[in-house]
């Protein structure tokens, strides 16, 4: 197949809008390789390695735009080529809008025209940004610098600046930010709210804002300050102005910290400043060990832990403790342990379970089969894989139904898992008006001694569990997954997922 | 211990109210045992078995209540006993109300007190149940009847009488419905909304209402049918009922209906009614075969799907269609799948693996890891258990964030796949302004290739992923999950619980 190249000298374009470009290009199907970068050294290696360089790109300069194309045919790559032009020249149509008004291309072509402006948002390649942020710095804007291969020296000089200033400097290579609402960077879509988060770490942002979303929470202000900041070198100015913004910020009543262990001295800095916050202050050191902090500081180990954590603090209850003991070792099933054992208190649980498991080819007896062929013989006692619907006739006779009185499955429970057959548990936990007000804090305790019991006889007992119901429910929905998961149990989204799990254990 | 018997005769309460009873009085560390129930024949059975039944109780009537204390002393159980007292005492008072009038007794008592009653919720023992309800019927109520071990011949001729008078019977063994927003029986608290429930299936309506809910959207009506509604001998009443209501509800704007397969004559009933229904319909009959429907009929196999459908449609966008081919069978791992390669996209996530994993006892090699010693020799090759970031510099040198583009994980998904030591591939989505706009959708195709390359070679590759996002981001969390899901992933709530998840998997 034809390779062609070709050079568009002097044209910078950043890689997303060429990966956009190349993909475009991909969906001929005569068009067997597209590859437009810009002709960095390390592009240019990359090409090299590829066997796609040849001499004239070879030559290009780093500001030089290289496309690369292989075709079923020269045909398909001219066609290919007029393409890119015309996508080219079309985002530079975009760029410069319909006005007659040029675009403007620098900070101080920019910045009269928006008289308000408060930040910039630099993402330009790592030599240049930093140069970019301290232009933007100088004229009095706030940096949210997305642009990574910043040189460290580089970043403590404008952060340094910007201090002085009183301005806060997010990054390098800060990818998320959510300022008042507005999202910079990679940000996800979450309601406002009166949590703020200061996180070195992107995603790890991203994950606190949207799962304190999920957990019917907002968010004031997500800060980004850059994985370095962290650093001793760096000393957390950022993470520092950023926990003085979030105390002064009357719309914020809880603070969320994220970030990888800080530099010792820049952790001392850290837990001091949110020990005087005035507020409550959740912190996530990610692989950290537990610290002395104070009264006001609680401390997690995962991200979901730090948003849950945020959000129990707003609501006015106690957090439920992080784990930093490190859990049980990841013990195998013993040899005699093959089966799933089901205990449904919703008997339409225990149908979907056994369509799921029918799905996947394993079949299991139950008291309320979907086939007669699988009925199971005596309720009492499970064989291979059972699924029991715990509500049916069989177990509720002078007895309440198993979604308000656990004690049946309680004590099914230390049945099946003191069966050596048993590899793992499934159940349900039905949220809901007139249900337990407490379903799974009544399982934990059989739960937990299940697992002890088995773990003293050399065997592991898996529990998987879902729960049915909503955040409003009077249960809550993500505070009974918390008792669960804190149980160690693993979590399906759905009967049919957690079923799904079960197999994947056993099968295993 | 001595054991000690009471009996209070002509005294009937509900067994809940009896458990709650039994509970209270188990939080004193002297009492062994508690039991509350009314003397019928299957609870003295249950009594007698236990060794609890004695002289006095063995004699006593169904409309007697037995009361049975084990204790540590005598004195604890007469303790006990007035703490019974007390409450059947409070109990009583609070049901006659704080005014002098009579708290009714009938529904020929209450129904004057209530001019504009319209609905009975009928909770009785099975025996009289049936007749409570016939009674509520002719004096021109609709009934939610949720009392079970109603003969069934006592369903057929309360449903048929209602039917004359276009009144609705919900039940027997019926355990949930919201009426115009008000819950009957075990219910979740659901947001209203355009989409009308129909259940034979009490946890099956809490389920699809729950997770309509959690998608975002709510519930004009979910009317339950009880199990037996779609038996031959009931004909599918209720549930045709429902649909007449439903299709005449101008709030409703999609109708889904929830059941075990009905008898064949009850399911052409209900297909044919729901043909002509003038809206969107989603069924559910879990447990049997694709049928065919007309074409505003859609069909589904699970009740996760059944909900996600419906909330498609009403949202005028196609649902996902549900899988009813069953899937693959379930292979364990061959003898040389032991590792878990982690391919994330956030570098926080990869970190909060590695934590998971150290935390269970699992050590792990990375590009980005949590001690030097755990440092991957050469980013390219994965050894042992391998977390990698790939939006680490090693993977981004001229090319996008692996959170756009996602041509590198792709690559890598090939490449761990085809290794016979990978057991579990654990990926990360993350959502957002600025990620990819279906960055799900871009694995697909890659994970479904690597299960099948896998399988062509005896092994099973298994997948387990977690999203980063809210359901208002562009790429929505619930449709991401959906592909992952169809593509055969298992889906962790959070970057931690699917990192724990694919331990429990090689560990097995």
């Amino acid at each position: 197949m034809p390779i062609s190249t070709r050079l568009k000298p002097n044209l910078y374009k950043d890689s997303v809008a060429l990966m956009r470009i190349a993909e475009q290009l991909l969906q001929d199907p005569q068009i067997i390789r597209a590859t437009l970068v810009m002709a960095t050294p390390a592009n240019k290696e990359i090409l090299e390695e590829a066997g796609l360089l040849n001499g004239a790109a070879g030559a290009a300069y780093p500001s030089d735009l290289i496309i690369v194309v292989e075709a079923s045919s020269q045909a398909a790559a001219d066609a290919a080529f007029e393409k890119v032009d015309a996508s080219l020249s079309r985002a530079a149509i975009q760029t410069s809008g319909s006005t007659a008004e040029a675009a403007p291309r620098s900070l101080s072509m920019g910045l009269p025209r928006l008289a308000h402006a408060n930040i910039a948002q630099i993402s330009a390649p790592g030599a240049y940004a930093g140069a970019e942020a301290l232009k933007a710095v100088k004229a009095g804007l706030n940096v949210f610098l997305f642009s990574d291969n910043v040189p460290l020296e580089q970043e403590v000089a404008v952060k340094r600046l910007a201090q002085a200033k009183g301005l806060l400097v997010m990054g390098p290579d800060c990818g998320t930010a959510i300022i008042g609402g507005v999202p910079l960077g990679f940000a996800n879509v979450v309601r406002r709210g009166r949590i703020g988060y200061v996180g070195a770490s992107g995603t790890g942002l991203q994950e606190v804002t949207a799962q304190t979303h999920l957990l019917g929470e907002g968010i004031s202000h997500a800060i980004g300050t850059g994985g370095r900041d962290v650093k001793a070198e760096v000393g957390g100015i950022t993470l520092l102005m950023a926990l003085d913004l979030l105390e002064a910020d009357p719309a914020t009543e809880v603070i969320g910290i994220v970030s990888k262990p800080p530099a010792p001295a820049v952790m001392n800095a850290v837990i001091e400043r949110a020990g005087r916050a005035g507020k409550p202050v959740v912190v996530c050191f990610l692989g950290g060990e537990r610290i002395g902090a104070p009264a006001n500081v609680h401390q997690t180990v995962n991200l979901y832990d730090c948003a849950a954590a945020c959000v129990a603090l707003a609501r006015r209850q106690p957090p439920v403790a992080s784990k930093f003991a490190p859990g049980k070792s990841a013990q195998g099933f013993a040899a005699t342990q093959k089966y799933i054992r089901g205990l449904f208190s919703g008997g339409t649980f225990c149908t979907e379970a056994q369509v799921a498991l029918r799905d996947t080819g394993v079949s299991a007896w139950s008291n309320v089969p979907l086939s007669q062929a699988s009925a199971l013989p005596d309720p009492r006692h499970s064989q291979e894989h059972t699924l029991l619907d715990l509500g049916d006739d069989d177990f509720t006779v002078g007895k309440p139904h198993p979604m308000i009185d656990p004690s049946t499955r309680v004590a099914r429970i230390a049945v099946e898992a003191a069966d050596p057959a048993t590899a793992v548990i499934l159940l349900d936990v039905v949220l809901g008006y007139a249900g337990h007000p407490d379903p799974a804090g009544a399982l934990v305790p059989a739960i937990l001694k299940a697992q002890t019991g088995a773990q003293a006889q050399g065997r592991r007992v898996v529990f998987v569990a879902f729960v049915c119901g909503t955040e409003e429910d009077p249960q809550v929905r993500s505070e009974q997954e918390a008792r669960l998961l804190d149980a160690g149990c693993l979590l399906g989204r759905s009967s049919t997922e957690a079923a799904r799990m079960a197999v994947a254990l056993v099968a295993a």
